[in-house]
Parts: structure tokens; sequence; C-alpha cells
């Protein structure tokens, strides 16, 4: 068993795949050196050891004979001996081993090394200002992480120093307060641990690399773990490393940089430092970071070296890096690397970006963006007054990686929308058709909500038909713009859903008109809509059962959608309707509700003298439609999947309710999430499964959609690609989202990155109307 | 092809398995004729007959013939002929074919054969009164089915003589009025149809049987067929029989029969008859029917020949038996027999005597009581001012007859109970335990309401505690009812299932006090219930959810519980605990809950030094959990299956919802059936199946429970044996008829009749409790 990893001169031990053993950061400085950076020389205590301390009480034997060894290693590198009282001594920073910070688990302990003898040396070498300041920052930290001192009375301290001294910040401390100060926190920590700093390097360092281990196993520190569900037992690798100064004069700098610009996405170098400054000094607000071009000459850091660690760093990561770097006497050291944070715009170019220059390939470059932040892009780009959500207006990138998309994506994207406008924004972003028009949207519009009422109020088949005829050219004017709107591609249009007594007034107003309308007392209505309230409780007659007790009302949509799509077809525009029976529960209602619109169908083609293909499909949206998926498949065209209503059917859970539990729910992980938001595959996934797979038994050539919330959330989406489905509708701004989406499903699931014969889900849902024989 | 079939003189042509080309009359005339019943001689002209003529307008070529030939066997067997003017001419009914009336078909043409000569024939042998008679009720008939001539001119004509002769009834009239009326009737004919009766008397028979024919294809014929679903091409048979009458003097009489008593069961001759009177002329009312044991010596006919006919009607059909005859002078005629109506009582009574008699054998004594009917032999027994609806009070033979459904059945019968006197009334009526116990039935008792209002309103953990803590010897001392009441069965309690919300005050008074039993301020206390309200809607804080987000209240039912199993342990009877958590969704709820309970369970038993054996479960209500089954089993001991709010989640549908739309369902054939009363066994039957098969995955030794109104329905309950579902639970008195259509079930389903060794549902409903470890 092997328990010290040496990196440092170009070379290391261990890498990127040491991670379990070394830690992130071990094996990324591992890593780096490997590739040819140049970090601070220095080496990493493996997880193993840790494990065997916290299990024993002991660090395993012969680790300490590896840390000397290692140690001699550094002398070589650095040419600077530990402890040296005479020349200038090396002196080390001692780490955790994991990139992400925990409660309880402490930072780094620097300048370990730092005697008064070594830092009388050191400060013969870099001046005794410099090495005061290292001193006193090494028994704080000393103190806090080894000796669990509590960090107030350091703060408590130097707030004393500088109030005596009348300076505002730790820098401007002189000699003579530095050297008070230093004696100052030794008794500091005498005081409260009863312990002096110790005098030799080697117990400093040995007690230091323990109290790391220690850290692991905090109670604090286990609680978070658990909070996050990291396992307890990994332990952890402990960084020792030779420091380096940003803070050794003019010729020293600290600071970052990003390998790409972080905002824009633009492919130069971008960053910002300080000079003679040390980063972790808390200096920030007090002076001002220069912009890294500024490096050049000065600090005897060629802006070429940079570029060259940015080449480095992106051909070997292949994403765009966040470095931090130290210049000490004119020689740049890398400390850290990470994948960069971005805005959502530099995200779309730098994946597009590095695409074209052959860094990554499209479909990593498809991976990389969260289909989530596509709806950024377009915000940040869209000037929100000019109306229109337009596409031409945000970054081409954009428009190209979603092109990427379409090219490897199998499940189609169409919107919902409920009106022209909406229809055509929906087909500027990218749906390939309209999954979900709601009737019901267009009913309640001022012009017509009076002649819809008069229709649910009337008495007699003669007042009911004079209201249908009213309604009828209302309809079909509808129709006909969206029709327009999304020529050559389909159509779904759900007939009324909605529960009538809903769409009646309740207010005296209403009332008045209605009665006033109709030539009915006031009074006698009144009643009449109360009554109609009572017996219609709030699930009511609503969906399929609107149009089974009220077959006029299909019957008028499907005429009005007919002679719509007879009228745009004369314009020489291709439409495709598909007609949704909302809310199925069974076979028999969708057969029966079918035997109506194809009476229409027949009577409107007849006096046309020519018809149109139509498909004709239910809505499933309760667990017995999709339990009875086969059978009613027989019926359908197609089936849309109606995932919100599901979702609250299955889980006997509405979504208001959510509120009173869900946040318990989600801490003791009863819930992995909002089953509204994120598609609760377990329970209602398994209903789409079934319906889908059933309903094909039914009929072979069924198209399947959702539509709901879900058709737009990513995660939603994988489960859908998965379980076979044609395509989703979502909300027209959630179009590209839903794009990228559907690419990442189909990369993730394995598919041929680009298809070359069009996939047989792509031709089910190419033109599913066209499956219906014309009619006329 | 052969399309008359004759009977008569103890011999036939066809019998019962000729139905379908005879009819249910023909059949079963021949049937009864070839069993040696004396029916009256005749024959039956076949469907297929009447479908060539429905097919061709004409009757089949050979037909005349046929009924010629049968015509002349007819005047062998009564020594009569056909149309004689000398000596008594035979007279002959021509009637329909099927026992079930329609509208629009007519009923059977009377005295066929009767011409003016013939007639008077008739008069010289019969008296001229008896004659005319014959003639007149001929003419009308004739008319009415033959001609198309409506019934009421020969009403009006009927009234009018009546008047005119100051009679009050038709047989009072004299012969002069009978012969005027005659004429009269004739007149009617001739004016209402412009034709005449005709006076040859076979083509009189020829048109009748034609006219029976074409009473098959009338417009309401066919609708009548199409409500009932009976299909239209069948055609109908044709009846012609010699006629017998029971008014042919002192020595004559017509009546009906039961083979056995049809209201007490009783097994001995049951009916009544008139003397000198044929049954069709409307009599009753004016003349008292005098008791069938009065028929001996006065009319030739002995006591032991009709006894002779009950026991060759009994061991042929293997029923009770209601049948209809005529004596004529002297000689006893059969007409009809069918299966006789009987009170539920009786039914019961007729099943285990005949079973005892041999007759049958038990199964089909079991098959033969609707399930439906086993109430009202309770109610019918029972003063309902005695109190308990006793069994010892009710008929001997139905505690024989569940005696024997209990043999044959494996599928375990329990009830639903909320206190030890219904529990006790449950085991009385043959409950094998407690399938559903609701504990939030417990907590509104007016002792306790006030506590449990405290409990939910509690600010401070102290509060809270302090409800419980006098909350708990309540609910421990209702547990310990329910488990004496019970000892040796299984009792499954549920744990708190209704929002709380629903449990607090909404009126001043109840506020006021609420308020001074917790020393608040009443606005105070007002608005944090009504905050409560508002963020607990509908659906709310209910099942599981209640538990999970109170654990403390799970915790206190839990240890009421097994404190209260721990002192009926210690008073020598045995208990059988099962807890049921309700309407979970998840795998992680049913967790969450058993862990709290497992708690408990320790803590009790530790304290107490002795354990007790028990159980936990899950009550599956939403899709959700039947679609989890297999992971929520990992966690429970059985499954208790509600399939009211299961059938109201997977239909998206409310129970007060159903009355909108329910009729208008059934009569367009989208729902076979109210599906809260009987099972969707494609919907919701599919989730129950679900739930039982893959539960069982998730654990081998689960079982599984329906509790519901469905619990007790005959037709659900066929299918829960089916599906595998170890008991059902309803209510307390529809235990017995639970009982038995689970017998039905099994019987239906194949097993064997008497399992000789525990089928091994048997024994995993025997002591499901005894599956879970000693916990102490």
């Amino acid at each position: 068993m092997r328990w010290v990893y040496s990196f440092g001169g170009g070379e290391a031990d261990g890498g990127r795949d040491d991670q379990a053993i070394l830690g992130s950061i071990g094996a990324q400085l591992g890593e780096m050196s490997r590739i040819g950076l140049n970090v601070p020389p220095g080496f990493t205590v493996t997880t193993e050891a840790c494990r065997v301390f916290l299990r024993t009480g002991e660090p395993p034997s012969g680790l300490w004979k590896e840390i000397q060894e290692a140690m001699r290693m550094l002398t070589v590198r650095t040419g600077r001996a530990f402890g040296d009282d005479r020349a200038e001594p090396l002196l080390v920073s001692v780490g955790r081993g994991s990139a992400v910070s925990m409660p309880g688990t402490m930072d780094t302990i620097l300048d370990v090394g730092s005697t008064e003898d070594s830092i009388r040396a050191l400060g013969r070498a870099a001046g005794e200002r410099f090495a005061l300041d290292c001193h006193r920052r090494f028994v704080q930290l000393y103190g806090q992480v080894v000796l669990g001192v509590g960090g107030a009375v350091f703060e408590r301290a130097l707030a004393e120093a500088r109030r005596s001294s009348r300076v505002a910040h730790d820098a401007e401390l002189d000699l003579s307060s530095l050297r008070t100060l230093v004696t100052r926190f030794r008794g500091c920590v005498r005081e409260a641990s009863g312990r002096d700093i110790p005098a030799d390097p080697w117990a400093q360092l040995r007690e230091a690399v323990l109290a790391v281990f220690g850290s692991w196993d905090t109670r604090r520190a286990r609680d978070d773990r658990r909070v996050r569900g990291i396992r307890t037992d990994l332990g952890t690798a402990v960084n020792v490393m030779a420091m380096v100064y940003g803070n050794r004069g003019d010729d020293s700098a600290s600071g970052v940089a990003f390998t790409r610009d972080p905002s824009s996405g633009e492919a130069r170098l971008f960053g910002e430092f300080l000079s003679n400054e040390q980063r972790e000094d808390g200096v920030a607000g007090v002076r001002d970071p220069k912009p890294i071009v500024e490096l050049q000459g000065r600090f005897g850091v060629a802006l070429g070296e940079l570029e060259q660690v940015r080449r480095l760093l992106e051909s070997h990561y292949r994403d765009m890096q966040d470095l931090d770097f130290i210049v000490e006497r004119g020689e740049l050291y890398i400390l850290q690397t990470r994948a960069g944070e971005r805005s959502a715009r530099a995200a779309v170019k730098i994946a597009v970006d590095m695409a074209d220059e052959g860094l990554i390939d499209r479909r990593t470059a498809l991976l990389r963006i969260d289909p989530e932040r596509i709806e950024e892009v377009l915000h940040s780009s869209v000037d929100p007054s000019a109306g229109v959500e337009e596409l031409a207006a945000s970054p081409p990138e954009l428009g190209r990686l979603l092109g990427w998309a379409d090219d490897v994506r199998t499940l189609a994207v169409r919107a919902n929308a409920d009106g022209p406008a909406e229809a055509a924004r929906a087909r500027e972003l990218g749906a390939e058709g309209i999954g979900l028009c709601r009737t019901e949207h267009m009913l309640v519009g001022e012009d017509r909500l009076g002649v819809v009422r008069e229709l649910i109020v009337a008495r007699s088949d003669r007042d009911r038909a004079r209201a249908l005829e009213l309604l009828s050219p209302m309809q079909r004017a509808d129709f006909e713009g969206i029709f327009r709107a999304m020529a050559g591609l389909p159509v779904a249009i759900r007939m009324l859903d909605s529960p009538l007594h809903e769409l009646l007034p309740t207010d005296r107003d209403g009332i008045r008109e209605l009665a006033e309308r109709t030539g009915r007392d006031p009074l006698e209505l009144t009643t009449a809509i109360l009554r109609m309230r009572e017996s219609n409780p709030m699930p009511g007659r609503r969906g399929a059962r609107v149009g089974i007790c009220f077959p006029e009302v299909t019957a008028m949509q499907a005429r009005a959608l007919f002679q719509a799509a007879l009228a745009v077809t004369a314009e020489g525009l291709v439409v495709h309707p598909e007609i949704v029976i909302p809310f199925v529960r069974s076979a028999q209602e969708l057969e029966t509700q079918r035997r109506v619109v194809e009476r229409v169908a027949r009577d409107v083609f007849e006096q046309a003298g020519r018809g149109i293909p139509y498909a004709l499909g239910a809505m499933i949206e309760v667990p017995r439609a999709a339990l009875t998926a086969r059978q009613i498949a027989r019926h359908a065209d197609f089936f849309s999947i109606g995932t919100d209503d599901l979702t609250r059917t299955t889980l006997g859970l509405s979504r208001d309710d959510l509120g009173t539990f869900l946040p318990l729910y989600l801490e003791q992980g009863i819930l992995k999430d909002d089953p509204f938001r994120s598609l609760d595959v377990q329970g209602v996934g398994r209903l789409v499964s079934m319906a889908t797979v059933e309903g094909r038994k039914g009929n072979p050539r069924l198209l399947v959609g959702v539509c709901g919330e879900h058709g737009g959330d990513p995660v939603s989406m994988a489960f859908f690609h998965d379980a076979g489905v044609d395509h989703v509708s979502c909300a027209p701004f959630r179009v590209p989202t839903a794009r990228l989406a559907a690419a990442q499903s189909a990369i993730r699931s394995g598919l041929p990155p680009s298809p070359v014969a069009v996939s047989p889900r792509r031709e089910r849902q190419g033109a599913p109307a066209a499956r219906v024989a014309v009619r006329a």
C-alpha cells in the first residue's frame, strides 16, 4: 500500500483517474502537473491513509516515512529545505482533499514550517514584514485547525492592533505592530488551548495532517454529508504543497482567469489580477483588480505564456476553464482549474464554437447545454419591449445548435396554442405542429360568451340550434386562422372540455344581460343557472361528457372545423386537422363521439363536393383511459396524453395541495421532486408507457403525444423518448428547450448520431392525418 | 327441412333441446308431453318457417301440407274433426312461440276453427251459451290479430251489451244478448277492416299462423328487441293446440299451482282454482278462488294425481315449479310450467330441502340463491324491534346453507366495524375478522373531540404531548373492546385518515369552548383555524400524510393499540392486530410510518417485558399505489384495497356526480353499471389485479383484502376471487351475502366442491399477523 503521491515539475504519481484515493484537488494537481502546467510542487496523502486513521486512531505505519521522502523531493524541486534557519526555508500549505467545502472541515493551513528561527531566515530573504505576515497567518490557522481555538480571539487581537495603530487595514500595520501581534496571537493560542505552537516544523506538519484527517469525522461534517447523500466512510485526502506568494513584491501578483469570456462566450482569455497581493487577504474592494492583458511585461509573464496555458487547458479538458494563478517573482504558477461558470448565452456560443474548432463533436456540444437555460438565452437577447419573445434577434449560435438538435432528435416537438398569433409564434420557435388547441378558450371571448351562454341555457331545440348557428362562423374563423398559421403542419384541436356551468354568469349584470338576450325572466334564469351549478359539482360535466350529453356542441365544432379546413385548402394551403376528444374514460365514449364527428364530416364533404383527410383521437387524462388504452385505440388515430390531469388523478392529489407537505416530503426523501413539474416515472410514467404500448396493440399506427407541463420538462422528456412517445407539446416559449431536450434524450439513449433514414417514429409523426382516408 | 313438430299423448317430436326452432313454449310443451304430463295435444310451426316467411313474404312450400298432417294427428288424438258441423268440432288456439310477451306481438287467438256451422254443432254438444261465448271470443281475437282491428270497438260493444242487459259482468249476459253481441262483433270486424271472418276453418288457421309470423316484424317489436338486445333475425315459432275448457260445467275448473309453498318454502302443493271458469275471463275479484286441496273428488281429480304431477315436474326440472292447469270434465290438463317465483326465505328452504332430498347437490343449492336476497331473509325473520338484525331467530336452513358456503369458498369474509358492538354483530353473522376499523370515527365521540381539537391546534410540543396523553387511554379502551369482541380473529385498525381541519369547530360556541380548554384568545384561535382550513383544501392533509406530518398521532394510536393488545392477551384471549396505514401513495410513505410504529412497539413491549405478533400494511386507494405495489409490498404484510376511493381516482369521477349523466350513459350502453356499485373490471379491476399480483412479487406472503362497497357486491366478488384476493370486508349485515357470493365464485371458477386440504389462499389468510415475528 502506498500512502503518498507526489506532483510537480511536469510530472506526477497520480492524475484524474485517481480521484477516489487522491480527492478531487489532489487528482487535479497531479493531472495539471502531468500535462505540463506549472503547479507549485507538493504531494497528496491518500484517503486510504485517512480511513486507517479514522478506524484505528493512528496513522498507518509507513506514512511518516513516505511523507519525509516526499518532503525531500520537494526540497529538490524548490531548492529550499523544511525548517531551514539559515537560507530561505521551505514552507508548505496543508489542506483537505475535496474541492467542495464542507461545514466543519477546515480550509487549508498556510505557511506550515514557520518557526521563530525559520521565519528569521525568511525575513532575511524576503523582508521581515513579509516573514512576520506569513507567520501570524500560520499561528492563527494552526491554532484554529489543529488546536481548536475559535477564530474570534484572533479577530479581536487584529482589531485591537488596527485600533492602536490607527489603520483601517491589516496590510497597513507597521513592523512593530506586527511583531506585537504575533506575540499576542501565540498568547491567544496558549490561553485558549493550553498548548504552544510546536517549535519543531516536522511536528507542525504531522499535527496538521492528522487534524485534516480528523476534520472528516466531526458531527457537523457527518450531518452535512448525510443531507448531501455523500458516503461517510470515504475519508479525506490531504494535500501538502510548497507555498508560492503573489505578495512577494512588485513582480508578484495573484489572479483568476477564464479561458473564454464567461458572459459573451467569446474565445479570448478573460480575467483579472492584483499585483503584490495574496488572494486570501481580503483586499477586494480596497484595490481595483486589473484586467489580465496588463500582466504582460511588467510582471515578467508574457501573455503568450497565459495563452499557452489556455490552449493546454482547453485541449485537455475540452471545456472552458476557470483558473487561479499566482505570479511569484515573475514565475507563473497555476493553483487550480475547473469548468467555468458561464452565462446561458456564453454556454451556447462556447459549445458551438468548440464544435467548430474540433475540440468537441456536435453531440457533445448538444449535451453541454442545460435545456432549462435556453429560455434565458432568448430572454437575454430579445428586447422585451419589442413584443415578439424574434429568434433572428437572438445569437446565431442558438439557431445552429437547435438545428443540430433537430438533426439528432426523433421526438417531435409541438406547441400548445389557442389562437393564430400564438401558433405563429410557436412555429417561429420551431414547433412542428400544434399539439393542443383548447377551444374553450376561444368560446370565452367577449363577442361570443353571450352566445355560448344562450346555448347552455336553451330550453328548446330551436333555441339551441339558433345559438349554434351563431357560434359556428365564429369558431370557423378561429380555426381558419390557426390552419393558415400552421399550413402544412398538424393541428390538434380539442373539443369543448370545460364544465358548462363554469361558463354561466353569476353576477347581476351578467344574468340581466343574458335574460335580455334570451327574452327570459331574470329570476327564472337565475334559478335555472343555480340548478345547473348544483347538479354539476366540480369534476362535473366536463370532457367527453359535454359532447355526449350535448352532441350538438361537438357537431357544431366539427362542422366549423371541417368548413375552415376546406376554406383554407381552397387557398392552396395544406391542412392536417386532428380532432381531440377530451377526458375520455372508455372506448365507448370515444366511439360515440367519433360517430358524431364522422356524420358531420360526411355532411360537410358531401355538400362541398370534396373532402380532406383528418385524424381523430382521445385525450388520456385519467388512469382508466391508460388502463383500457388498447380498446380506446381501436377508435383512435392518436392519443394525446395530458400528464397534468393524469398526475392529479393517479396520485389523488391536487396541485394547490402540495404546499402543505411537499417541503417535508422532499426533506425526508419521500418525494424526489414536485410530481407536477417532473414526471412521476414509477406511477404516472407507467401509465404513459402502458397507454403507448397497449394503445399500439389496439392500433399499430397510433400516434402518441404528450401535452401538459411535463411536455417541456427535459427530465420528463427523456422518459417520454424511451417510452416511445411520438411528440411532446409545450408552451410556445418552451419549444426551443424541448427541441434540445429531445436531442439529448436521443443521444443518451444511444441512437446513431444523424439518422440517415427517417426512423419509424419520425415516419409515424410525419403526417398523421394522412392515415385517415379522405371521407368526401 | 321439417316445419312442424307435434306433441301430445305422452310423446312429442321435440323437447327442451329444440328451443331455437320451437321457441320456449313449443319446446316446453314437447318436453312436458314427453315426460308423461297430460298437455292438450297440438303442434309447433318452427322459427325456420317464420324466417322463410319474413325473408320471402311467402310461407315455405310444404308447410301447409305438414300442418294438415299434424291436424289429422290432432283429430286422432282428440277424436274431433276440424270444421266438423255435425259432432263437436275440433277448435284450436294459435299462439306465438316465446314465453316472454313483447309489445306489438299478439297473444294467442283462441277457438280457431269456429264457423257458424261448427259453432252450432258445438252448441249441440256443450250448450249454446258455451258455444256462443267461444265464438265471440274467437271473432274478437281474429279481428284484432289477423285483421288489425283495434280492441276498443269490441270493448265498446261489450259495454253496450252489458248496459242494455243491465248486468255488471260479461258472464251474466243472457243467450239472446250473446247472439246479438256475436252479430255486432262480426259487424265491427267488417266495418273496421272491410273484410269478413273466413267461413272456411282452414282459411282461419292459415291466416292466424301467418299473422303470428308477421307480428314478429312490427316496428314496436323491433324496437323492443333492440332495447333488450335480442337478435331480430330469429323469427317466432307458432303453437297450435287443441282447445281445452275450464268452463265446461261444474266438473271443470282452471287454476294455478306451485309445487312448494312460494312463501314459506314448505314442501307441499300450493295453489288455487276457479270452478267452471276459463282463466282468461277476468273474473278475478268477482269470485273467490278456492285452495287446491278442494279439487279432490268433486272435479273428478284426485289430489294424488296432482301430487304425481308435482313429483314428475320436480324430479324432471329439479326446481320448484309454477304451473297452469285446466280440468275439463274431470280430466286434468297441464298447460304451462315454469320455475316458480318465491320469497327469499322460501328460496333458501327449498334449496336446502331439495339438497337433503337428493334432488340437487349442495353446490347447486348454493348457486340457486341470489346472494342479494340473503338480507331479505334476515330482515323478514328478525323482529326489527328486537334490536340485533339475531341469526338464531332466522330460519335454520339459512344457517345450514351458509355453512355449506363456508365449506366451499376460499375467499375469506370480514366486516367493517368501528366499535365493539358492531364487531360482535359482525362476528355473529359469520365475519372472520375486522377488515376495516376507522379510528377517526372513534375520535369524534363527544368525550374526546375536545381533546382531539386541543391536539390539532397545539402550539408547543408540551401542549401536543398533553393532548396525546389524554387521548391515549381513550383509544386504548376502544381497541380493547374490539379485540375482546374479535378474540382469536384478525382486526385491521386504520390509523387516522381524515383531514385534520375537518375536526375543528367553525361555530362560535365550539370555538369558545376550545378557547377555554386551551386558555387561548378566541380571536387568535379563530384565525389559527381559518389558516388551517385555507392551507388544507379538500383532499388536504389526509391519509398517510396526517401521520407523516404529525408522527406523534401515529405513535399515540400505535401505543394505545399495543397496550390494548397486551391487556387483552393478559386476560387469556388471543389478538391478531393489523395496523393499516391509510391512503398510501408510495413505498417511502409506508416505510416512514412503519418506522414510527416499530419504534413504539419496541418501547411498549420492552416496558411490558413481552410482545405480541402484529402485522402492518397499506390501504391501496390511489392508482399510483397499485402501480407501485411491488415496491410498497416490500414494507407491507398486507394490502387493504379501498375500491371506493380507487374507483373515484381511477375514473376521475366523484360519486355525487353520477346523477347528471349515468342514466344517459346506461341508456346508450357507454356504461354497463354504476361503477361505484359493481366494480369497473377493465379499469379499476385491472389495478386490483396489478396490486395483488405485483404486490406478491414484492412480498410473496402478502395478504390482500378488499374493503369498500364492492366488498359486499356478489358480481364484484367473483372478480376478486379470480384476481387472487384473500378476503373482502363489508358492512356487518352484508357478511352472509358475501359468504354466499364467495362460495358461488369458488364453484363457478371450478374449484373442487369441498377442499380437503386448506388452500394456499386460506392458509395465507388464516393468521396473517403470525407472520410477523414477535418484537418484544
